[in-house]
């Protein structure tokens, strides 16, 4: 257990709360309410649902629900279900957990490999040891290219992971390099586990696109969805997802181990979400988007104003752009990230927890603008952008 | 994952699907819906929740269900819990789950060992086995004998396990037994994992015992409590434990992998079905203790009668009991489940799920009586003894 990834966010969480007034641009959360049908499917799912709703339900998710998910899956994802089962979970971060649990298993002496496009989602790093397989890193650029993705398949490689829209880069990878992603793993009998929890958040030319809407893919691909960032609803943990046939008989053996069979009264809520739809969110999004060019432009300005700062990539998705202070520090990114909640009271999360050192071009930070509204967001900057200044100021450039 | 045991429990639902008009005596359920607290707390907290609600949580659970959850270990179990961390799950299932998986680590290529006194729980073996542990059954009878396990300890074994009251048996492990185990695992550095699910159903002269009241406990005593089985929340997944301290860290990782937060909605509802507590649950359970009787009454009836089965146990807890049709059949105990609900359309489960083999005292099936009436339950009992009586006559005892 000791070489399994720490938690980053109950660390932070217990710096902010010794930090009165932090303002946090660390969350990966949006700042909107459920749909309001929400929390009348669960008043009426209470008023009339009967003793089922309080008896174990089935192993997958009750039908009524995965009947929404596969129309939702095939008109919303264009995805091709021939070939796939669907699996509801508590979070989709638990889904993530039963795939890493199954395609773990190899000979015993030879762990299984995964591997994670750098920068990663440190929790699908954590699932893949906690399984008992090897994460493996892969510095392939923040669109990741796929010929470098294939130089790191070897005999024990099972899957390959792609985040899009991307947390923490806030990149949303291109409908072409992911299809090709998904054609090097039927190639290589790999399965690519896509997830795609931020889908509905995307603010450029690029749509979001979904692998498993590539015909024939099903048989090799996983696609993870989640509730709880565009539907608001993460502290309700409701998540799912489509997997190869295949895979089902292994993963009906974790979810009755872990989970027996989800929370049914929150599967009405899930119903009721997603009944909402984009057409809910889509008015929260545009909301967002606005954050998010309020964001460029303090980064632009800054940069104007000679601060050492830039954006790694062009974050056009998700919530989420990393920030790298340009030059190299005496301290590392989880150390800026602490000494700038304890001295300026503003929250970002170290660039360390995704994967990205704090190397010669200086320390990265993750940014999130989906929590915040506008006055408060720009507060937060400010505190960021004037802190980075006393830092860089004080504790300087480092000498190596 | 094939070494994985396979969940009976779907495997018997799809039989029972298929033969419509199949009674069950194979639910691990009670048949009463929770108390009306729990709803009223639920439409509050959407009605006043506020954002909270539906953000992210702590990863050991909201502080206020932790508060409640401290006053009843407390007070309802004389719990010590110096020394003890609280978290709360999604089921019980999942507790068990996040502790096996951080107990599992060992030294590559030495997988550790956790022993299960047979009869055991499936689901216990499973996860064992999902953390790349050995489950070790060991025969040491049904009111396990501390000295029987003390054999089997090796320098890998990592936890005993118990389950008192008893799924399958109904067995309520008297306190100096359990005290027994628990002193021999803190003797052998070993973790006592006591479950406890169904603490408030006993109906004889042994009351329910929690390890984790022995003073100094803490360190080496994991306590599983579940709210499934007394308050009738089985569909709404509501389970905490109280760990050593020092087995914290390592489940802050699973539990941020795995679930990241508890739901919070329903922790509103574990708040009021505690509230609820063992009053609310004693007129029910009352109300089981009859049924109990029923079968213990329509057991001897068919022993009088010179049908041939026996109770493997005194069932003074949960709602379970071992029949034993004590003969040697031709087939064996799966075969016989599976032929009484496509032939007498009765269910029960095998007692190979549970690690009883059906050797030459013959197949052992378990029966709940917790979710029938007594007029369901009579004519349950009465299609099982006469299904099995043509079954002996037909199938008769084997020749070996
Ligand atoms: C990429 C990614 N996947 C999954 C999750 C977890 O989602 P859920 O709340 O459905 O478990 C997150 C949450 O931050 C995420 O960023
Ligand atoms: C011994 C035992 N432990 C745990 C559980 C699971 O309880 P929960 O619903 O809290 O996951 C059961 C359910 O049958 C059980 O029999």
């Amino acid at each position: 257990m000791a070489k399994v990834l720490s938690p980053i966010i109950p660390e932070l969480a217990a710096l902010v709360h010794q930090t009165p007034g932090t303002l946090s641009l660390a969350q990966g959360m949006v700042g909107w309410d459920p749909p309001p049908g929400v929390a009348l499917a669960v008043a009426e799912a209470l008023a009339t649902g009967g003793p089922a709703l309080h008896r174990y339900g089935p192993l997958l998710g009750d039908p009524e629900l995965l009947a929404v998910i596969t129309a939702k899956l095939t008109n919303q994802n264009d995805l091709d279900l021939i070939g796939a089962e669907l699996l509801v979970t508590a979070g989709s971060n638990m889904a993530f957990n039963a795939v890493a649990q199954v395609i773990a298993a190899g000979p015993p002496g030879e762990p299984s490999e995964v591997i994670l496009p750098v920068p990663f989602y440190f929790n699908h790093v954590m699932a893949v040891q906690l399984a008992g397989a090897v994460p493996v890193p892969v510095q392939a650029g923040l669109i990741p290219d796929p010929e470098r993705l294939a130089a790191a398949i070897t005999p024990r490689t099972r899957a390959i992971v792609t985040v899009s829209p991307n947390n923490p880069s806030g990149v949303v990878i291109p409908a072409r390099v992911l299809a090709a992603i998904n054609q090097l793993c039927a190639l290589h009998g790999l399965f690519h586990i896509s997830d795609e929890a931020y889908e509905q958040f995307v603010y450029g030319e690029e749509p979001h696109w979904s692998a498993g809407s590539l015909p024939g893919s099903a048989a090799h691909t996983v696609s993870l969805h989640s509730l709880s960032k565009a539907y608001g609803l993460a502290g309700w943990r409701l998540g799912y997802m489509a997997v190869p046939q295949a895979l089902l008989p292994s993963l009906l053996k974790v979810q009755d181990t872990v989970l027996i069979c989800p929370p049914r009264l929150t599967q009405h809520a899930a119903r009721a979400a997603l009944a909402a739809g984009p057409a809910w969110c889509a008015p929260r999004i545009a909301a967002l988007a606005k954050l998010r060019l309020q964001l460029l432009a303090a980064v632009a300005e800054q940069q104007a104003q000679g601060l050492p700062v830039r954006l790694l990539a062009q974050p056009d998705g998700a919530f989420y752009a990393l920030l790298q202070v340009a030059v190299p520090l005496s301290f590392d990114a989880d150390t800026l990230m602490r000494r700038l909640v304890l001295e300026h009271r503003v929250a970002t999360l170290s660039g360390g927890s995704f994967g990205l050192d704090s190397n010669d071009a200086g320390p990265v930070l993750r940014l999130s603008y989906g929590l915040l509204d506008a006055a408060d967001l720009a507060e937060a900057l400010d505190r960021l952008f004037s802190g980075l200044r006393r830092l860089l100021a004080t504790a300087g450039p480092s000498d190596q």
